[in-house]
């Protein structure tokens, strides 16, 4: 499968990810329709993900727990926008051990409403709050177009659902878990993502504002990578979550929710890969470097190999995640681009003349050919690999942030909006009506994808109708 | 809640197991019947487990992934054995998307199916061997008589499933991943496990052979906590997993699965918990010490948090998993009453005294009262307290390890066997006949645990109809 070449990504963008996936085992299809499974590849990188985004859960105050699975159908119609949202798209339980159940369960596509029912149970006083929960888990959405990582019935993810006492505090966790996402996503993932909020139309079902990180995949297209929803007291209202306040009054808790999935999987593979395969970013990486001996006789074999021996050693206990690949029945060339392929960011060959040299060569996976290649001592070489390491992984950051840059334009009128949200995204003045963000959407499938933050307030005209605007909002095609 | 008596032990094991669960906040029920909430107390310490074992799995060279939740109900009927053990427990899924399903979906009360059919998508050559994955995921199982983490609908657990070219290789990694297991009891839980071999009545629905570790709780009870099974060819069979061997032969596959539950913290609890509440083995424990400082007026508040800072300081630069109790609301003896009720190994309190005197005062929680108490220098805390959670450690185990041993009976007959079953386990010879093991559950609802072993293979006389055996076995009661 490695040696066969992939279609290349101005070819067929669509069938480029979709031979990655399978090719690098990142994941596979399920026998049942729309469903995946994460193969030990992606789901080490799974848990490098986990990983990053838990330590900064953990930063922020935040505990871990686990909520069912099911939840009873009568629990999603208390919150009306809520059940509109889900409701076609839930798989629902109707026969448990061997008989027809009273009350249907809903195997849930999101926990708002079953975890909104304990915090009710738990919550009684100001001093209970805030409720600062994460959960790791699966969800259930019946979804009919079905993609890999981006898009199937049963994906992973982490929901985080917290209960404050004022207005104020909910709002400041809704931006701090978004700044969160956006630190993961950048500095971990190199998926230079845009903060912002949703429009009204693209906002969670039961949100009172949602906002989002967005990344531009190479083909352009947006990818809403990872959500934070201010609440405000819908769910507190549905679930009955009060609380004393220290004046003894019973008021209504107020509540986010946050989540991120294994689509960052495919925001990662789209921003960053090319078409040798995969490129993954160093710190996510499960293999940082893999060292491929060069070796054709027994003698030359036995001295080779002790030097990768001391050099994975050295490199393992410098934190380096390392990996030899060893195998005898395929040559050094098919491991190249099995390598190249599961994208791992840094080769290290050794051969028996690097044995006599006292050096290695090092290839780099974001830089193909002979620009990314250099002979370096084997004296020091833990310090050069954990340098490259970390040069890897900016480069891939400007890279997809001049990819990205290159492709936001400022159209001067409508005509030229339609035009450049073919092949990227548009940055222009909106007057936030629905009409003539539905508008775009019909003329050419282009969606808001988020109003940034931090924008300076100069007024505007609504590119669409011409009527005041105060913020300008990315439009672009979406995954 | 810390406040109120829990029922004791002698009084009512269960209700005392029942109230230990929801005072010291470790799972909720859910408002679905049968499921359970494990909260975040209660998930830390699953975070622990997970942790502990998941290092032992990569160890032996096992590597994480995850497939779907759904399973065709088509699959699970593919093994005969199987789909009897399973069927009577199944939660189904039979509407997705507002429509009748053609075939209804199983919530997986299991993985060896899909698994066993993506294996033998991948596996075509002995190269491909052995394939070792593991997974950590949520279980459906519909229970009609359920307690929180014992036996719930949902629960959490992992569950490894192998493939191997060899009888020999499978049956081996049968009896590593039993070992594995039974030293995580032993090392990190402190729980006194006995491995052995399940009875054909007792082992998995599609094994040839299920292994298990079994404790002893408090009340005499067994707990099944974890088992391996070596399931032969019967899914390679069903599911069409073959290999070309190294003379080009195609060949079965021969494949293993072995499973450990959120059902050990239950283990955990019944194991060593008290009258007072839970008590952790520091190895898993969420928190390992806790600092309860003591003060009454504003000037020593700040003196004694001046010290405790530094001393929670030096220990989580130790490595203990340190809190500091520096709640306002609440006097010192019910955070004394709440830590102990939360099983939190060790407390240390500091005091104007102890300021004065560069001491603090150290309480077990494994031993009450002035027995467990001692004054020690604060220099040098960190290494006293490493020091004294390793003791913790060490006396948990014994004393669990006593426990159990003074409740194994060798009854001279079988009258005195029907009598020693109801406050212990019975360790006596058996024929491995259905009838003697049916008639010892009939007569006394006690059934066999398991044939440890490396016991010595003299000959004996069943304990129950007298004819030739060649093993001994445990019968005790069960949870």
């Amino acid at each position: 499968m490695a040696d066969e070449k992939l279609t290349p990504r101005n070819v067929d963008f669509s069938e480029w990810y979709n031979q990655i996936v399978q090719r690098a085992e990142m994941a596979d299809y399920a026998p049942v329709r729309g469903c995946m499974v994460v193969r030990p590849y992606g789901w080490a990188l799974w848990e490098n993900i986990q990983q990053a985004l838990d330590k900064r859960f953990k930063e922020t105050g935040h505990v871990n727990a686990a909520f069912p699975l099911f939840i009873p159908m009568s629990f999603l119609e208390k919150e009306k926008e809520h059940v509109e949202g889900f409701s076609p798209e839930l798989a629902v339980v109707t026969i448990g051990g061997g008989e027809k159940l009273e009350e249907p369960l809903v195997v849930r596509p999101t926990s708002e409403t079953i975890i909104g029912y304990m915090y009710s149970k738990w919550i009684k006083s100001y001093r209970d709050l805030p409720v600062l929960i994460n959960q790791w888990g699966n969800v259930v959405r019946w979804e009919l177009r079905t993609r890999l990582f981006l898009r199937t019935l049963e994906f992973y993810w982490q929901e985080g659902h917290t209960a404050h006492a004022s207005e104020q505090e909910a709002r400041e966790e809704t931006m701090r878990m978004l700044s969160v996402y956006a630190d993961f996503a950048i500095n971990e993932g190199a998926v230079p993502v845009i903060q912002g909020v949703k429009s009204q139309t693209e906002k969670f079902a039961g949100a009172n504002m949602s906002t989002t990180i967005e990344a531009m995949m190479q083909d352009t297209r947006a990818l809403q990578s990872g959500t934070s929803h201010f609440l405000g007291q819908n769910f507190a209202k549905a679930f009955d979550i009060q609380f004393l306040d220290v004046n003894n009054t019973l008021q209504y808790a107020w509540t986010t929710s946050w989540g991120l999935s294994t689509r960052f999987i495919g925001a990662i593979i789209m921003t960053h890969g090319d078409d040798q395969g995969l490129i993954l970013p160093p710190r996510l990486a499960p293999i940082q470097a893999v060292i491929v001996p060069i070796c054709k006789s027994e003698p030359e074999t036995a001295a080779v190999m002790e030097v990768v021996k001391r050099v994975q050693a050295e490199l393992k206990a410098t934190g380096v995640r390392v990996k030899v690949d060893d195998r005898t029945e395929v040559t050094p060339g098919f491991k190249f681009n099995d390598w190249e392929m599961r994208g791992v960011p840094l080769r290290i060959e050794i051969g028996p003349k690097d044995v006599e040299k006292g050096s290695v060569a090092l290839a780099r996976r974001d830089i193909p050919g002979k620009a990314g290649k250099s002979f370096v001592p084997q004296t020091g070489l833990a310090a050069t690999v954990t340098d490259l390491l970390v040069d890897i992984q900016k480069s891939l950051l400007e890279r997809a942030t001049a990819f990205r840059d290159s492709h936001i334009f400022n159209p001067k009128d409508y005509a030229e909006l339609v035009e450049v949200v073919q092949n990227g995204w548009a940055y222009s003045y909106w007057c936030e009506s629905t009409g003539c963000e539905t508008k775009v959407k019909e003329d050419t499938k282009a969606t808001t994808r988020c109003i940034p933050l931090g924008q300076e307030e100069a007024p505007g005209k609504c590119i669409v109708c011409g009527k005041d605007a105060s913020h300008k909002v990315y439009f672009g095609k979406a995954y």
